[in-house]
C-alpha cells in the first residue's frame, strides 16, 4: 500500500479519512492543496507527510516555473528562480506549521529546499520563468529530491521490516497503536511493516489493534490493512490495552514514532505513553519502528517536541455527531511522549537500537547479539 | 440527579443512552423490563444498578402477587407466597446475570430475596394469590426493602462526599473517568459526588473527563452532569489522559467502582487501570469511591473478579455507524482490574481506607489524621 500515485506529471493522493469506507484518490496540483491534504489528516503518519512535504514542493515549484502564481508575489518584476526558490520558501513555511510534531516534514522541506538553491544559479534575473529550460531544470531537480525522499524511505520500511523480523524471531501476537502500514509511509510502513514482513515470511500472527481516538486510524486504517494481508486482527478501545496486556499473552507493543529526540524520548500518537507503561508493568518489550528521517538528534529530549493540539471538535464528536453537550471545552493533543526509560528498542533502517542513549549507541548490526 | 423516579406505584428510569441530547424517561414494569434496562445501560453504575435490581424484584414481585405470572410457571396449581417466593428467585437470576461485574446486583439482589423470605409464611398454600392482604404484605416488604437500598444508598453517597471533601483539603484540579454522579447511584454520586460537595462548599474547579469508549459515559454522562453543575469540564480521549496528567497539574484523579475485592483490587470501567499506572507514573494520588456496597469481601482479589465481556459492535462501531472494516474481529471489555498497589485510599461511607490492606484496616475516622 502506497498513499500516493503518480501518473505522468499528475500527483494523486489517497484520501484516509475516508477509509475504510470508500477508497476515493484525489489529485493535488499545488502546496495549497497539499497543505489541506496534511492538516485535514488525508494524508498521515510522518514518514507519509514528509514524502508529501516533498512532493508538494515539486508541484508548487512547477506551478511557479509555469508561471501560475503571479498573484501570489508583490512587485511582479521580480522573476526567475531565485525569486522561485524564495516562492518556494513561503511555500515550505506553510507545508512546515501544516503539522509540528512529525520530523519528517522539517526534515523534507530542508532536503528539497537544498535541492532546489543547488539547482538555482545565483541571480539568473530574467524575463520570463515560464516554460524557460532553466526553470524546467530547476523544477526537475526538485521532483529528482522529492522522488529520492519518497523512494529511501520505501527502502528504509524495507529494511526496517528485515531488522523487526531478525529482532521477533518467535513472538506470533502483538499490539499496535494507531496505523503504520503502507499508507503511513512511501509504502511498505514502519511497526505494522515488522508484522508485515513476518507475514511473508509465514509467521501465524494475531494483532491486537486499538481504536485510536479520536480519528480511529487503528480501527479504519490498521485494521483494513491488516484484514487485506489477511492477518487476523481484533479492534480494542484505547482504554482496554492495558488491561488485554495483563490478560492475554500479547508479545510485544510495537508501534511507531513522529519524532524521536536525542535522548531517545519518542513522541507518537495520543495513547502511546499508557501502552507503554503497561507494556513495562507487564514485562512486556515495547518497540519503537521509525525510519532515521524521524529522529531528530538536535532536539535534547521529550519536553523540547512540539506537541500539535488539534481542534476539539474531533473528541467532542463523531463524524459530525456531536457526543457531549453543547459548549463543554474538549482538549485534543495529537502526540503524546514516551519517556526513553520506557522503550526497549528502537528499530530504524540501521538496525536495532537499544537504551539508554538509543542515538548515541552503536547500532546492533548482529541481529544475533539481541 | 437520580436515575429512577417513583410516582405512585409506577417506576420511570432515565434512559441514560439517549443523554444528553434526549432526557427519555421510561417506565419499567417488571424484572424482564429491568434486566432490559440493566443489559442495555440505561441505567447503569454500580450503586445505581443495584438499586435497579431491588426494585426489579419489586416490580416482578407485585406482577406475582397480582397473578400476571401464569404464563411463567408450570402448573398452575401451586400458587401462594412460597410459590411466589420461587417466582421470585428465578426473576432474580436473571437479574443477577444481566451484568455480572458489579458487585451492587448481587448484594441487593440477595438482600430482597431475604426480605421476601422473612415475609413469606413457610406454607401459607392458599387458594389465590392475587389481591390476598398477605401477598400485598409480601410485596410491601420487599418494596420496602428496595427503598431502604435506595435510601441507604442516597446517604452513603452524602457520606462519601463528605469523606472527600475532608481528604481533598485543597484541590482544584482533578482528572475523572467514566461517569460515577447522581445517575450512577441512587443520587448524589460516588467519585462525581465528590466533586459536586467540593463545589457546593465553593471550591473553584477544574475538571478532566475522559470521553470514556466504547460508551462514552464521560463525554456525556460526566460532561453534561458537570456542566448543569457549572463545574468546567474539558473531554478528552481516554488515550490522551495519561500524558495529560504528565503536562498539566492535575492534582488527583478520582474514580469510582464496580467490585472491589478483600484486598483492595479494584474492577472499575475499562480504561481506569492506565489511569492508575499513569497516576504512579506521576506521583499523582489515585483515588477511589465506592460504597460499601460494591466492596466484595469474599471475593479474595481482582483475578476472581468477572469480567464483563460486551458485544464488540460497540467497539467496532461509533453510535451505530460501524468504524472497522466489515469482519474484523473485536474485543470489548467492560471493566479492568486496578491492583491495591496502585490505589492511594478507597473512600467508602464509613470512612478513607488506605493501602495496602484496605479492607481490613480500621476506618480513617479522623479526617485530620491524612
Amino acid at each position: 500500500m502506497e498513499p500516493f500515485r503518480l501518473e505522468g506529471e499528475r500527483l494523486w493522493l489517497l484520501d484516509q479519512t475516508l477509509l475504510p469506507h470508500e477508497e476515493r484518490w484525489i489529485e493535488i496540483a499545488d502546496a495549497r492543496g497539499m497543505v489541506e491534504a496534511i492538516a485535514r489528516l488525508r494524508v498521515r503518519g510522518a514518514p507519509a507527510i514528509g514524502i508529501a512535504a516533498a512532493l508538494g514542493l515539486w508541484l508548487e515549484a512547477r506551478r511557479i516555473a509555469r508561471g501560475g502564481d503571479g498573484e501570489r508575489r508583490p512587485g511582479g518584476g521580480r522573476s526567475g528562480l531565485q525569486a522561485g526558490t524564495e516562492a518556494l520558501r513561503e511555500a515550505a513555511q506553510s507545508i512546515r506549521s501544516a503539522r509540528p510534531t512529525a520530523a519528517n516534514i522539517g526534515w523534507a522541506v530542508d532536503r528539497v529546499l537544498r535541492a532546489a538553491n543547488r539547482a538555482a544559479p545565483a541571480r539568473p534575473d530574467r524575463g520570463g520563468s515560464a516554460g524557460s529550460a532553466d526553470a524546467e531544470t530547476w523544477v526537475q531537480a526538485i521532483f529528482a529530491e522529492a522522488l529520492a525522499i519518497w523512494e529511501e524511505d520505501r527502502a528504509a520500511s524495507r529494511a526496517m521490516a528485515r531488522w523487526g523480523a531478525s529482532l521477533f524471531r518467535e513472538e506470533t501476537r502483538f499490539l499496535t497503536h494507531c496505523h503504520t502500514g503502507g499508507l503511513a509511509t512511501g509504502g511498505g510502513g514502519t511497526a505494522l511493516g515488522v508484522l508485515l514482513e513476518l507475514r511473508r515470511a509465514g509467521r501465524d500472527l494475531s494483532v491486537w489493534a486499538t481504536e485510536t481516538r479520536p480519528l480511529l486510524q487503528g480501527a479504519r486504517l490498521t485494521a483494513w490493512e491488516l484484514q487485506r494481508e489477511g492477518i487476523p486482527v481484533t479492534v480494542v478501545a484505547d482504554g482496554a490495552a492495558a488491561s488485554l496486556l495483563a490478560r492475554i499473552s500479547i508479545q510485544a507493543v510495537v508501534v511507531g514514532a513522529d519524532r524521536i529526540a536525542g535522548n531517545g524520548d519518542v513522541a507518537n500518537k495520543i495513547g502511546t505513553y499508557p501502552l507503554a507503561l503497561a507494556a513495562r508493568e507487564r514485562g512486556i518489550p515495547f518497540v519503537v519502528v521509525a525510519p532515521t528521517s524521524t529522529c531528530d538528534p538536535d532536539c535534547p529530549s521529550g519536553d523540547a517536541i512540539p506537541i500539535e493540539e488539534r481542534d476539539p471538535s474531533e473528541v467532542l464528536a463523531f463524524q459530525g455527531i456531536p457526543t457531549a453537550p453543547a459548549g463543554v471545552l474538549g482538549r485534543n493533543p495529537a502526540f503524546d511522549v514516551t519517556p526513553a526509560g520506557l522503550v526497549t528498542a528502537i528499530i530504524t533502517e540501521r538496525g536495532i537500537h537499544r537504551g539508554p542513549h538509543f542515538l548515541l549507541a552503536g547500532v546492533d548490526t548482529d541481529p544475533k547479539s539481541r
